[in-house]
């Protein structure tokens, strides 16, 4: 059975986000034409200028003089050259005040000073909590977010950064990222859900629903952005906006999903991938933008360039040998807004090609159209301003909860020898390592700045490891050096180490990286820095218990000193709450369940992922001890422990053989076999024995998330459908075959027919 | 203009392999004809038994028994199942007088004892030089041809091994491998020619025009096998016979030209590639097999599987629930033998096959056709016995100097400080370093055992370095106490090499690789193994000069140890006289002239090829300190030192612009600067600036060697096609494009117009 590909239906709806598959519409069908009239009506008043100027958007710094906003430039942009959008701020965050006023500025001269009194739309990174206001909650990144297996969290962590962000005066949220995180060398890792397509499709889906579902215009909402389509996360060198190479079976089959599933729960606009695919630039390409993106996938919203995509059409792509013939290019694939930033060339260029005929009008029109469109719902023509109203909506106690909870559920505890962990307080620790004293290492990219780097832009509030630690069981009980500053040489002084060793209970070592964003946090190696190796080295050889916490976005190859550890705690970038809730898992306060978002690799050079090839296994012909066997990593995908054990019980279906029309009932009882509650993340994965096209060993198909009290059993159940037996094959078109499936839950399998 | 992809006129061909392209025919239109009517007749006698066993190939080790040949296997193979073909040896290499014995006793059996008496058609791996002989001259793995820019050197090398394997009674050689080497973790990286398409094209068919151009039937010739059928080069995690990823123009830009070359140089057979590319096995793609192979390209040659591929479509890829469906989807997508080779359950299931319907007996005719022409034209129906005139033709002594002078032009010299070589013959030498005293270090895979670690079977006569040391400069200037297993620790005995340091005037260490062959050769990590990295600074630490040796099938980083070195030599795997050219070019009797084939990269997680996309330049925009700037590999392509200098003039163009049927003719004078004679290689780039398809930064479209006597100058002629302006565009369809492109020569560029 063949079926042609269009819509997805999203297999593990039934379990984890079955509300998030249909878009629900915050206008009724009438007042949607009163608008589209409204919309219409404007467009015909428009001049090409004032319509080109409407699909330019303008990074703020470009408006600023001397680290001042430059009202003269401000008016020249938006009076003279008609722009519609501004995005972004000057390096550091703002305050909520700052911003009402910066936008009050911005809306008095397009709405007083312009015929047309068409408001800015203005678009902000907010890509883990409100990155670019003061005293916002972050939260911890979304590769920390795919290790809670909690879609409720992603959702309620999204809601709190829409009121924020629309406290800030901001409508419109450049999130989430759906890319799926397949290139651990790749700067932006952190930014995904991990590197399964299911987390990605239920996580970025729950996160869109809670930025849009009480309405665009509501002071509760803003409009999200999916991003970035498509085929971003997997450059070939690991580099950031480097060329990736990414076969159509693949391409739909692991990368395009999330997309048709986040354009399912009503996302409105969509950011473009700088990269490209197979030589292709996603900016350039009409197939991408036009014909798959609105034709299969029926996406309505606006598309809008990353930074200054267009212009590198023509600098960093090649395929535009003019500035002028990128933009041609561009809008005519499906571009409707240009992030240009930084000048009026976009502008100049686009009404000039409109001019000579080279960009048909309708083209301009249409973008137009999505723009205004997205301006109207979005509530912009009835209150350009800031909402006082939502000012109260921002900074509340309960968003630290969430943080806390989000950041409690991430963490994931990948070793804990003889009971190591938890710890008593009355422990005395030696506390080193270049993470164990900074923040940005703690929350990673877009925190209040760009690179996360900046400690001084943190709200005081948040603690380090170290003061979260001194909090917890007192100054006199921590020994630590650690310095503010991550590449500090003395974060890593053995001497110290050495001779405070003998002082202290246990060593606690915060390893990782240091906060980076987009191609400044490129590297060259995947190995952990070897001083860091070293420190852990030395601190084994004192024969104290060790304890390695890492804090990183990405992981780094640590092979040579996981032996040597009696515990191994990985944070991600768990931010506002990260140290706080480090503290309560560490000292028993919380029992942990976060579970590996991706395949913790080995060695640098064995990047095999979950959903391996059977020609990707270790066999008795292919053995480890070939330095080629197969899919063998540090800790397996789904890998987490807890303070508690839980055994799984044979997996029951309902029936042995099904056809396609089939639900697939299928069921597990699942017992906390340990003395302590705790939570539990199970995951469903499916295995097609035999396909035309060779079937991975096993694929994410559903997962949920109980908590257990000690000694209880619980019965979880998961709903399959036939298109969790599909793939794609070579043509790119949905396939179903008949024949042997299994289910694998925990450590049960259990298998069935298809007919 | 764009022009429909069928055959590719190779643009390098007028300068360094134009009379490889055309297919010189051995037999005249007459014969040809007459020959059809005998393979037709004899098929037309031939029962389903008897056509399934000829396309059935059976390794030779299954035939034994106790380490002896057993007549009752080979009669049950060869009377019983009627088996076709046998390959390989049962482990360790013959003596020409046991390969005459043993194929007379497998042809007694064929020609004596079955109906039909068609001869066996003996295939043997004999891949750089005679590797299953005793006593053949081995030349360097082709990575190391890539370096000498010497299609003559290659052709040269093929014609001895043809000598060689013809003189052993051997007819059919599974060489040469056309992949491209852009997966430096791969562990057949030093079977390939580099990683520009180029050299695969022009070297690959100088190897099968030298195999094949005295007619098959001749004494002088075998059978070439073109390898691995497509895409086998770059899996995607660097595991052997693992998935490759790659879309459809990269396969048609990259990896197929050197098929289509070496199907118009005319080479007889075809072994497929054991991997997948997208999800798709080659073994089971009728698309690759038969739709590409057949109809694009037009090869007439027999296919062959590789090892256990048929059923491995079962066991390993998953695309066939039973080894009888795997043989139902290998043969009839096109394979015309089966290298099953262990057992007779091919013979059996496709016989079964037949008598089903299941295979159509046209397909199984087609492919018996392919096998009984290729034994007609080998000459074995007229004699099927080892030939006794072809002895004469073993180990000849010239055959040596081959073997010396490949070797002396492709060791590469990458860094040569304050000119350390060439050293005085008078220096007193401590030579460290794990292949110092190793032979399989030197001559790699297929070195008389596959995996080529066997020191006992090679000629007594072949040296190691240090053997090759001691005869260059006395025993008594030499310390070493490298001992000959690689793997030994005190190879690398920091403590030997602090006590012996003072007595010496020069540290010479040999690092790198030991052999290894196909998947045993799998590594975790590119690094270069840390105990060689710790001996190279404990060198650099006794102030002595230090020169580096590396002796490595794939380039492993070195990074940490470049700026510590004197000087640094890249062997390869420089075989039989590796260790004596080593000493010429050390001891400054030979000036080298070897360029790398490839880029040597600085860091293991920086893999970017010559031929980058201009997205991964480094920039001021995105600089190599990001750890993210793009292509800055330890050494560039093409890199390699001289003892004398070179400098170029201007590049010289007929014209400025060109229409795309001109000949573009390209010259530049090149003088050797310095005070003695050498070989200089001269690579031309051609860039697009501007593509419809991102373009690369540059490709390889030509190459030279010449030697240049001190203060020479000479004017070097390049002649191009429009066909060296194309690119294949995300249709597959060769495509050329008006515009401006620039060339490459040295360190000049002229830039040109194609109307």
């Amino acid at each position: 059975m063949i079926v042609k590909y269009t819509k997805i239906l999203f297999g593990i709806a039934a379990i984890a986000a079955i509300s998030l598959v249909s878009c629900q519409p915050s206008t009724t069908s009438t007042s949607k034409k009163s608008q589209d009239k409204r919309v219409t009506d404007l467009i015909s008043q428009m001049s090409t200028e004032e319509k080109v100027g409407q699909m330019t958007q303008i990074t703020l710094s470009a408006l600023y003089t001397d680290g001042q906003l430059d009202l003269e430039k401000l008016r020249y942009g938006i009076v003279t050259k008609n722009i519609g959008s501004i995005l972004n701020v000057n390096g550091l965050p703002l305050s909520i005040t700052e911003w009402h006023q910066l936008l009050t500025q911005i809306q008095d001269i397009a709405t007083q000073e312009t015929s047309l009194k068409i408001p800015i739309l203005y678009g902000i990174d907010a890509i883990h909590g409100t990155t670019y206001t003061q005293g916002s909650t972050l939260f911890p990144h979304n590769i920390g977010m795919g290790a809670t297996r909690n879609t409720d969290l992603v959702g309620q962590s999204a809601k709190i950064t829409a009121l924020e962000t629309r406290a800030s005066g901001i409508r419109w949220n450049f999130d989430p990222a759906l890319g799926i995180a397949r290139q651990p060398l790749w700067s932006r890792f952190e930014e995904m859900y991990g590197e399964a397509t299911a987390l990605s499709i239920a996580m970025g889906s729950a996160a869109i629903k809670a930025y849009e579902e009480d309405g665009l215009d509501q002071i509760t909402a803003v409009a999200s952005c999916m991003k970035h389509y498509l085929g971003y996360s997997v450059p070939l060198s690991g580099k950031d906006r480097t060329p990736a190479y990414i076969p159509e079976a693949q391409l739909r089959e692991i990368f395009l999903p999330p997309f048709i599933a986040a354009v399912n729960s009503g996302t409105s606009t969509v950011m473009i991938n700088s990269g490209e695919i197979n030589g292709v630039p996603v900016h350039a390409s009409k197939y991408y933008l036009t014909d798959l993106l609105r034709g299969e996938l029926g996406f309505e919203g606006l598309a809008v360039t990353d930074w200054e995509d267009i212009i590198r059409l023509n600098y960093r792509h090649h395929v535009a040998p003019t500035n002028k013939e990128a933009v041609k290019i561009a809008i005519n694939a499906g571009i409707d807004m240009s992030m240009v930033p930084q000048d009026y060339s976009f502008y100049d260029d686009l009404v000039a090609l409109v001019d000579e005929g080279e960009v048909p009008m309708s083209r301009i029109d249409e973008a137009v159209y999505r723009i205004m469109k997205l301006k109207f719902d979005l509530g912009l023509f009835d209150n350009p301003y800031p909402e006082k109203a939502a000012i109260a909506n921002f900074g509340k106690e309960s968003y630290q909860e969430v943080a806390l909870t989000a950041a409690l559920e991430s963490i994931t505890l990948l070793k804990n020898e003889n009971g190591t962990l938890p710890l008593d307080t009355t422990a005395k620790v030696l506390l080193m390592g270049p993470g164990a004293n900074n923040l940005g290492a703690l929350h990673g990219s877009w925190s209040y700045t760009w690179q996360g780097q900046d400690e001084n832009q943190f709200a005081d509030e948040t603690l380090t490891l170290k003061e979260a630690l001194e909090a917890k069981i007192g100054v006199a009980n921590v020994i630590c050096n650690t310095t503010g500053n991550f590449d500090d040489s003395e974060n890593t002084n053995i001497a110290f180490l050495n001779s405070h060793a003998a002082k202290s209970d246990v060593i606690m070592l915060v390893i990782g990286e240091k906060s980076y964003a987009e191609s400044p946090g490129g590297i060259h190696d995947l190995n952990l820095a070897d001083n860091q190796i070293q420190l852990a080295k030395a601190a084994y050889a004192t024969g104290k218990p060790v304890v390695l916490l890492i804090a990183e976005g990405r992981p780094r190859v640590i092979s040579s000193i996981v032996d040597g550890a009696d515990a191994i705690m990985q944070l991600y970038r768990p931010a506002s709450q990260g140290a706080a809730a480090t503290m309560e898992i560490l000292f028993g306060d919380y029992n942990p369940n976060g579970r590996l978002p991706y395949s913790y690799p080995r060695h640098a050079g064995d990047i095999i992922l979950y959903d391996r090839k059977h020609t990707e296994e270790v066999t008795e012909f292919v053995p480890d001890s070939y330095g080629g066997g197969g899919y063998n990593p540090q800790w397996e995908f789904g890998h987490g422990l807890s303070y508690t054990t839980f055994s799984y019980g044979e997996i029951k279906l309902d029936k042995s053989e099904y056809t396609t029309t089939d639900k697939i009932q299928v069921s597990v009882e699942v017992t906390n076999t340990g003395n302590r509650a705790g939570k539990n993340s199970i995951d469903l994965f499916v295995s097609d024995h035999y396909a035309s096209l060779t079937p991975s060993f096993k694929v994410l198909k559903g997962f949920t998330k109980e908590n257990f009290e000690a000694g209880e059993s619980k019965m979880i159940r998961f709903e399959l459908d036939s298109d969790d037996l599909s793939f794609i094959n070579s043509e790119g078109e949905k396939t179903i075959e008949a024949g042997e499936f299994s289910v694998r839950i925990g450590d049960k399998i259990s298998t069935f027919r298809l007919k």
